[in-house]
């Protein structure tokens, strides 16, 4: 929808699963048109933008290079970038693999959650292979740029270990509160009566599709164990002062805390 | 500024530590009139309302006492309600205590970032004491629905439990969330730049104003520390499952997860 709407692309195939979703997207005015024949509609493509939760990017990648014109550049939307950057060698030589992720997202998934302004001022990660040509990191780059976000380039396991920490621990921490207010509500239901705005933004992320999360974690999981681990220790060492009632220093430390998060989320 | 607009107050004084405060107090029209003299000013007052940090409420409860005319209603807007409905049994005979609690907020403090909309439609817990008059607990509620607040009971004891869940856990998470974060900016800084909604939604909380979560957490550390232990058990669980590659439990307890938070904040 943001392609089509900036008039810099000839044409959008859309690639479904589902001919329902394949309808709703010509509806949208998502794509020009749209099919369910994966391996022919690639085989036109001058581009191709994988969508799809982490691990089917990478059956996808094994599954598309035969199909595909020398010179096409494939490039992904994939929230973790060192197993797709992997699969992305694996394919024949002339195809032009550049892994990227655009830094946004919402909790709805699915067609009808599409927002073409959902780009606009975000960071685009791209992390080029070592194969990829400076044509195609260009093209990815203009891709990125004409949908309104910043490019910024990440080495695929930096990029990993950092979105362990802002994203994908996060969700972990949503999820998990979620499971502890659940125990609670089954003794006393009026927990989520007084459930306000702290609880609804802390566990937002909680209502993430499960199947694109899973994907996440099971494709970073060491980056993403260390950050859990890395993070008990903070809150433990919060719970401690507050359990001894040492208000000094427990005070120091939230006040170190808060002012580094009005700083970083001005 | 929320009564003020409803019309239903004769005046509102608004008494303040600082000049200043009080200067905006009535640039905005918060209040009729300002001052900085709280003793004066509750002794003119038919309805009190303490909406200072927690720990200053109970010592405010133990110094008005004398300078309140018999029948004067006095009810807060502090965050834990044990502590608070404790010290406003002490009041003299004749006072008429009501603990109360609107269950909404924002994480800037000070009058500048006062909304005269933040109440409406928000759940509006009061504690009444044994000794509360039915009259003065109308007046309250009254309060609370002419400001567009939907009014629940509970008792201080369960009220605290349940924002020990759904209000005090989520703040200690967004901080350890922040300090965690923290952690890995100082070996990478790209960290703040990659970070999106997700990680600013889930740590909102940690840029509340210190004093007021600080007296939060000491008015109510037993209930607290007991809801950061089942976290830790709970995000633990989720952690051990990752590791172990267990993913076909990782994921129901995902999607059980993800379903209780889409019914709940819908």
């Amino acid at each position: 929808m943001a392609l089509r709407r900036a008039g810099i692309v000839q044409a959008v195939i859309g690639v479904a699963r589902r001919p329902e979703t394949a309808d709703v997207a010509i509806k949208l005015g998502a794509v020009d048109w749209a099919t369910l024949d994966m391996f022919t509609a690639v085989s036109q493509a001058d581009i191709v933008v994988l969508c799809t939760p982490a691990r089917t990017i990478i059956r996808q990648i094994g599954e598309l290079g035969p199909y595909l014109r020398p010179g096409t550049v494939l490039t992904d939307m994939g929230s973790t970038k060192r197993a797709i950057c992997q699969a992305m060698e694996t394919l024949p030589d002339g195809i032009q693999p550049v892994g990227a992720h655009p830094m946004c997202g919402k909790e709805q998934a699915g067609i009808t959650a599409a927002q073409p302004d959902l780009y606009q001022g975000k960071v685009w990660v791209i992390s080029p292979l070592p194969r990829s040509s400076p044509e195609a990191i260009a093209t990815v780059e203009a891709l990125a740029q004409v949908v309104g976000s910043r490019v910024i380039h990440l080495e695929p396991a930096r990029h990993d270990r950092l979105v362990a920490a802002i994203s994908h621990l996060p969700y972990l921490l949503a999820c998990g509160l979620v499971a502890t207010a659940d125990v609670l509500a089954s003794q006393d239901p009026a927990v989520w009566q007084v459930a306000a705005s702290g609880f609804r933004d802390t566990s937002r992320l909680a209502a993430s599709e499960v199947q694109m999360l899973l994907d996440i974690l099971l494709t970073n999981r060491e980056a993403v164990l260390a950050m859990v681990e890395r993070f008990q220790t903070e809150l433990q060492a919060l719970a401690d002062w507050l359990r001894h009632g040492e208000e000094a220093r427990l005070a120091a430390e939230l006040e170190r805390i808060c002012a580094i998060r009005r700083a970083c989320c001005p």
